[in-house]
């Protein structure tokens, strides 16, 4: 894990003001990294308050010390791999540089016209090319409750406590934020019999996660220990994994989902270090005494005591016609990282554990974060129950699944007495009929 | 489908004596394409008999007429995606050049030294990046075998029929034939009881299956027409998926396989064209008239007549007992493509059926090729019927499934009266303990 030092200093404040109000997402305690495009150019930036730092105009303009040049010269490029795969220290050095450049009295501020750029300027592109996306089930929440839709008898299979359970996802379908979400055609089949039917899913859903970054890659056959796994991920989005109901029920046994997932999948274009999230590191799931302790491979003292991420995360909805209507958007799920029965260490553990080669910019999404309340479900599917309890929209409409026009925004959020809140900024995705 | 034309005419010989003989994979009918390094520097050749042509190199000699120079300038480079994305035209096109070019007869001849390389001083290299894989489950009889064995009341899921059943791979793991596989450690559990353990696997297997390469892609949102799905296929290899059955038993539900498979999946190093497939098309599976016919989106007549291939498939086995005796191999599976109830057409039009996108060299497995006699089931799995039924192999060793040390073959050939056999090549990888 990260130590603590003088970037995480809540009286730190930066010379770009708009980093120093209290609701940003990005004070100089972030400094997430992303790709942001301008005039049809596409370049490695930092965000800061509403500003973006442009890393390459850094280094033209002299302002970065000599012991983190090399570093950001692998930020002179249109995606972040080249950043991550330098691993951990590398990009927490030239997080502390760009820290102590945006600080309140850095002689940089004079610069200011020509290294940063308004967010509201820039179209944000993906932040990385993404080789393979894996996606993960790690709360037992959802795994519970969707199980219990499914399998009544017998809700949750018995591999669930040892494996981290994971399938491969479909890498060309992951998009940036606000990219449109065509709603997307298939089989599906009402009841047990008869001939299924080809059409637009009517069982359109979101999926609030997380994802990670991995950093620095292992080498085909090697594997990568519990206490070595944090070296490995680079950082944190927000994922939503969007997902046809009615497509997933008849397609995925025996070989799990596949075309219910992969017309689109939405991440939010900042990615936020693990370097960053250091205050906010939280235990692991507390198992109770009946539940089997993972087996070795997967359990170190450190990931008990500080493996689990403290990120509030949030899913907010607004219909076509609340949009017309002026309505604030809704609150559909609220809930944290921190009910997550795997984390993120352990699921880069076990992945590589055969010997698999996690490559940097792979992406790995951590499965719908769901706790224990209703509140907290991290989809519809269980939100809803499957449809049979409808959430109630202002101007008086009623949502089982998504309804074209409607937009989805996914928020995260670390908070803790004594430091600066942070935050993930927004995944947002509109559904548009095809 | 591809019409017959020249390139396919049985008298044609070509001026490199080894493509003459009978027993080559590759005469002039075939000329497949791959990607070859020499003194470190990878570079796009076709194979004709036992050599390579260097297509760089036949630009560089003024060889290929000017219709096709654009495109050989797509193979200016260390892999064929470019040439892919070019679509089937350009690189029927390119064939037909080449194959006049190594005509009996070509003023060529002459250049022979410097535009061609001996198979046996280079590297194969992976032929393309594959950005995306996926694997299907194409053949009837091994959905049916395998779900025999794990679920004997209910071996066929009642989808089977209706969806050409797929899910994601990882690409990562993807090897050119001759890489090791080193045996994976995963978790296993023995009955329905007690902890998994952690170790090597114990039920190491092979998969016989053809992999199909993605030419020119599709837009994200869009699908593909049955009828235009030969248009995005680019050609085929051979491709070994490699499987833990212990792992995949205790990992795979119910999200589907995972670690039990991406340790290493491996393919043959030449891309077989759909022209030089074109005098071995086949009709599709016919189904019994009381099976649901193909769904409107999966069925053409074109497909039913001729979306099948007519390609011999083998499995061969050595031991290291066996090569330190100087034994042959053993052939364990032989089967036919014309056995698979859904043609790789349907597997592309299925994928795409979402809108989700595939781009040139993704890479399509077809999923374990069986038929319906034992000789023809194409794992081990199968073969010895989850290791009751253990083969024999000469010099008294019997393998229910791989040992350290085996190494295993696929090949693959199309024969048709009046017409030259052709090959794709070996796929080989031998076990090592890790």
């Amino acid at each position: 894990m990260t130590a603590l030092d003088a970037t995480h200093d809540q009286t730190l404040r930066s010379w770009v003001e708009s980093a120093n109000e209290p609701t940003t997402d990005f004070p100089i305690q972030n400094l997430p990294f992303g790709v942001f495009a301008r005039d049809g150019r596409a370049t490695v930036g930092v965000a800061i308050g509403d500003q973006i730092l442009d890393v390459s105009a850094c280094l033209d303009a002299g302002l970065l010390p000599a012991s983190v040049r090399a570093t950001a010269e692998a930020c002179r490029d249109t995606l972040l791999n080249r950043l991550m795969a330098l691993g951990r220290e590398p990009a927490r050095a030239l997080r502390a540089a760009i820290s102590v450049l945006l600080s309140h009295g850095s002689p940089a501020a004079g610069s200011a016209s020509s290294i940063l750029v308004p967010m509201k300027d820039v179209a944000m592109e993906m932040p990385a090319h993404v080789g393979d996306y894996s996606d993960f089930y790690a709360s037992l929440y959802h795994a519970t409750n969707v199980g219990s839709m499914f399998r009544p008898d017998n809700p949750l299979l018995p591999n669930y406590k040892w494996i981290p359970i994971g399938y491969h996802g479909r890498a060309s379908s992951i998009v940036v934020s606000g990219t449109e979400v065509h709603r997307p055609i298939g089989q599906t089949r009402d009841g047990n019999d008869g001939a299924p039917v080809v059409g637009q899913t009517k069982r359109l859903d979101y999926e609030l996660e997380l994802g990670v970054f991995v950093g620095r890659g292992n080498a085909r056959g090697s594997t990568i220990a519990i206490g070595e796994a944090e070296d490995h991920m680079f950082g944190v989005c927000l994922l939503n994994d969007w997902s046809a109901r009615d497509i997933q029920a008849w397609e995925y046994q025996p070989l799990g989902p596949f075309l219910a997932k992969s017309f689109v999948t939405t991440i939010s274009p900042w990615v936020v270090t693990f370097d960053a999230l250091a205050p906010f590191r939280a235990p692991a799931f507390q198992r109770a005494p009946e539940e089997p302790a993972p087996l070795p491979y997967l359990e170190s003292l450190e990931n008990a005591n500080a493996g689990g991420l403290n990120v509030t995360l949030e899913v907010l909805l607004t219909s076509e016609k609340m949009r017309a209507a002026g309505e604030t958007p809704v609150q559909v799920s609220k809930g944290s990282f921190t009910d997550m029965y795997w984390t993120l260490a352990q699921l880069v553990t076990h992945h590589a554990s055969n010997g698999c080669d996690l490559r940097a910019g792979d992406l790995l999404g951590s499965g719908t974060v769901s706790g224990s309340t209703k509140e907290s479900r991290g989809c519809l599917l269980e939100r809803t129950w499957r449809g049979s309890e409808p959430i109630e929209l202002p101007g008086g409409e009623t949502r089982a699944f998504l309804a074209d026009g409607d937009e989805v925004t996914l928020r995260g959020y670390c908070e803790r007495d004594g430091y600066r809140r942070i935050g993930l900024g927004q995944c947002v995705g509109r559904v548009v009929a095809r």
